[in-house]
């Protein structure tokens, strides 16, 4: 068992309003941040589940981007709601939300 | 194989200059973070590794702190020297640097 069970990235990059790809920080990431944070202190996790903030993750097109360790499940296009679920499912219970996985960061089957 | 091979996430934190457990930030994270960067390009790793800067990795006391996964080494201490040993060793070769772990942070045997 590792110190930490889960270790969660969230990317909060800020890029120019007029880059076409967008960023993170626009999409709402700092308030899905901010929701695990929450989800984590209630569930009583402290130092078993660590939320952090990252720089960019280069996935600007599909963020909001989330990122948890060990596993190295890459989600994409995360809400406040979706972090309800990526938290419920995998943080808790280590079940992936398949639905929200970046598909071209998943590992070769 | 995942598709990020290595995925490094130096804590670049920044407190009160007063706060008596000292931060990665004044401790010299972002030179790290840089030559980590420079190393990883000049590797020619774009896409198989990456170099991030992260929030405060709760290690404040043992910064500057740095992250490796999916292998889940934690270092501590870490100066720009130890970055270029982290890179050869870990980063590339896959051998973790044992010197430099942080104790507290190891899975039991």
């Amino acid at each position: 068992m590792p110190p930490l069970e889960r270790h969660v990235f969230v990317c909060e990059n800020n890029r120019d309003p007029n880059d076409p790809r967008g960023c993170c920080a626009a999409k709402g990431a700092a308030d899905v941040r901010s929701r695990l944070r929450v989800l984590a202190k209630e569930a009583g996790l402290k130092g078993r589940v660590r939320i952090n903030t990252a720089g960019c993750l280069d996935q600007c097109a599909h963020g909001v981007t989330v990122v948890v360790y060990p596993e190295a499940v890459w989600y994409g296009h995360v809400t406040v709601d979706d972090a309800e679920e990526i938290f419920r499912s995998h943080v808790l219970a280590g079940v992936p939300v398949e639905r929200l996985r970046l598909a071209h960061m998943r590992p070769p089957d």
